[in-house]
């Protein structure tokens, strides 16, 4: 509860300006991209640095009020919704880029940076940052890095984790620390760094990054292949790894996603497919030609109805479209999309996506589904209604049932979403209680008043997907 | 303490013949490859399966006795030396590669399992594991994962940590849990799996682990730069990543070692340069083709005296062992070689190996550079008696001023060989207090009895080099 005294002592920390508790703004920041889940804060408030950042959270330790760090509040997890009030911590004065070291290879950035923006300017000096979450145009560093994000070049190169050298944290009792460095090589005690990376904002507050780049591929090239059944195009995924070659990108979309985005964007995508992906490759000119050919060479082998190679950036980027648009085209069909983020090891994702389609007729819900096959990152996508509460407990069921599957085949309940409030009740499926005991304890060490966005990763209860509205 | 009745309960557990209090053996585990540290352990105990590990750690908990998880005890951090007794844990049980996964590109290994081995057996299927530790002859996986052991390949391909997938890891308290699994993307709650890594075996015990392996390079190049002055090399390096080329080894050996390298292997170095730059890079032939080109013309632009390409397997193998043999070469010198591991980033590689120089000047000291230049991983080796009271606690000087040195530069005090009881002393030249009591708290709270692998990491006092005998 934040008090006149409170509120007065936050305002003489930030300005006036700085600081919102209007009915307005507390509703705009009462909720993030996830659907159905919703919470008032009782205030917003804006810090200009870290000094600002360290003196309320130690005014918040003191007075038990929960913080919530958000960047853009694009994640899909009610990782940054105020489930139990408190303060929505903004970083919109934490936006520079403050240096590119073009020596070392690293970019320092404030966590309120818009990803974009960065990869932009790192890449006017030939440098790359691989991560690129499909919120890239809008997202923050800051939130990448609470969410480890990953994105579609994840196969090759990795995710955010993969990327953030040293970070600046104030711990939930105010210390300012700074963990690793402009370092390849670290190993000063505990990684410190990569245990904030994908902590969802529960262990600290990240007030400034150093990024890892690397230089920027020469040359880039895409293809779409066309398959009239699932398993041909899981196998062309399975062959190419064992093939030894590994592209950019390895993307899958099923026929339901297939059809709504054709509809949507109508660039002539075959909607009486099973199954299309989307590859890419990049680096040396000769390199990527080759593995092109060869890419193709096993996708025919597989069956592949047709396999398209695109002559020039503009037919790559129209190819590109058929999956960035997936989510747009899917969110106009019905008044809710759940776009969830189950993971399996890349040699079961033919018997995942069979299984999702299983639970989906079982439970007569809509679910298309697109992904990161290269990763088994798979994202079954449903399209419904909040307002009809009958549904929503058999897309409930049916979500559950593919987490438990998606372990079940030694895969993961989250590859790139994170937990939030969202994942919390199915934790357990992948931890057990022995993996989720040890990550409280570790919580519980850093953040004994559970300030620090409470109510995420760790489940309260066994309940799920409601809505909350204070 | 381990009682009569303990004994008993550990042998009922092992078996006879894996538990040994003789003498002899305890002496031989008294110590690991770090000079200057020896402690002797009340027992040594090899498990045969990790459900006796669990039941040995859930006893030592009991009983408030320390374990000491070890490998072939090669880390140079007294990080396996049982500072405050206890049992001695042996891995020789756990020596089964389990499964090399060509579709996942996976494997998974018991922690005993030598880490060439393993490199081998993947190499035997054209899958290529990257990190490649000086000991890897005779170092263990496990303690390659407790160490987060680099290499010679780190600039290119990263380090253990970066290679772990999935940990199956036995908690102080006895639980068994499993972290990770053979996917590219997991974000299922705090990333447990990198804080094991590197944690040297005082957050849990490692039992098994699953490695994500990259495909075989197809072709490999290396070639050897002299260079008249410091600044030329360092220059040479620099200059090589600002043009976006990033070789898979990048080498750096003073003048000081190169003499002593040259006298042992008599591989016909020239002695009267300053430094060398021993250059190696992997891929496809073309591709490598084009980057040794450009790297010896680079090299020559700043000024090497000679740039010298191997022509064949044998002549690269004869260039190699000029960086390969440096520490056997120094170690038959002087009774005493301790091989340091001050890290900076690759742009201050030529102010550190000045100041090191200095530094071994005013505390008239031998110490000899070599090291990681790509990674700005520099190893400091001192050639010295342990003998000389006297001289020690110069050397000893010479390498506070070092550590504190590499701190100013943005460095740490440890790129790869961990912080052990070593460098306890010096972490909180990179860390501060704040950073040092956010470890302990999460040490604190998976290990509230400080049984495993005491004294390490974290000083207990301020106290440096000393040789404890019991």
């Amino acid at each position: 509860m934040i008090t006149t005294e409170i509120k007065e002592a936050l305002i003489h920390l930030v300005g006036t300006e700085n600081y919102d508790d209007s009915k307005v703004s507390k509703l705009v920041y009462s909720y993030d991209a996830t659907p159905q889940y919703q919470s008032m804060p009782a205030a917003v408030v804006a810090p200009r640095n870290k000094e600002e950042v360290a003196e309320i959270v130690k005014l918040c330790n003191t007075h038990y009020i929960p913080i919530i760090p958000r960047g853009s509040g694009t994640n899909l997890c009610a990782g940054t919704c105020p489930t139990e009030g408190g303060i929505v911590l903004l970083f919109k004065h934490f936006n520079s880029i403050l240096e590119i070291d073009e020596e070392n290879l690293t970019v320092t950035v404030e966590p309120g940076v818009i990803t974009l923006d960065m990869i932009k300017a790192v890449e006017a000096k030939g440098l790359f940052y691989p991560p690129d979450p499909s919120s890239m145009k809008i997202s923050t560093i800051g939130g990448n890095i609470n969410e480890n994000s990953g994105g579609l070049r994840g196969l090759k190169y990795g995710v955010t984790r993969d990327y953030v050298l040293a970070l600046e944290v104030v711990l939930p009792s105010g210390e300012i620390i700074h963990t690793g460095g402009k370092l390849a090589k670290d190993v000063a005690g505990y990684d410190l760094t990569r245990l904030f990376v994908g902590a969802e904002g529960t262990l600290g507050i990240v007030t400034q990054a150093t990024l890892k780049l690397v230089p920027m591929p020469a040359f880039k090239m895409t293809m779409l292949a066309l398959y009239h059944d699932l398993e041909s195009a899981a196998n062309s995924v399975s062959k190419i790894i064992a093939n030894k070659i590994i592209p950019t990108t390895l993307e899958f979309l099923d026929q339901a996603t297939l059809k709504v985005v054709e509809e949507y964007a109508q660039i002539g995508l075959p909607t009486d497919v099973s199954a299309v992906l989307l590859i890419e490759q990049d680096g040396p000119m000769e390199v990527v030609q080759e593995d092109m050919k060869k890419l193709a060479s096993i996708c025919q082998q597989e069956q592949a109805v047709s396999v398209n190679v695109a002559e020039s950036e503009e037919e790559a980027d129209s190819l590109r479209t058929a999956r960035r648009s997936a989510l747009s085209a899917m969110a106009r069909l019905k008044p809710t999309t759940i776009l969830e983020d189950a993971t399996v090891p890349r040699s079961e994702i033919a018997k995942m996506v069979v299984s999702i389609n299983e639970i989906a007729d079982k439970y007569e819900v809509n679910i298309c589904t697109f992904g990161h096959a290269g990763d088994g990152n798979l994202h079954p996508t449903c399209l419904t209604d909040a307002r009809d509460e009958e549904e929503i407990k058999r897309v409930e069921k049916a979500f559950e049932d593919i987490f438990i599957r998606a372990v079940e085949l030694g895969g993961t309940i989250t590859g790139e979403h994170g937990v939030g409030m969202m994942k919390a009740p199915y934790l357990h499926l992948k931890l057990g209680d022995a993996g989720i005991n040890a990550m409280q304890a570790i919580k519980q060490s850093l953040d004994p008043n559970n300030i620090m966005n409470p109510a995420k990763i760790f489940a309260k209860d066994t309940r799920k997907r409601v809505v909350v509205t204070k």
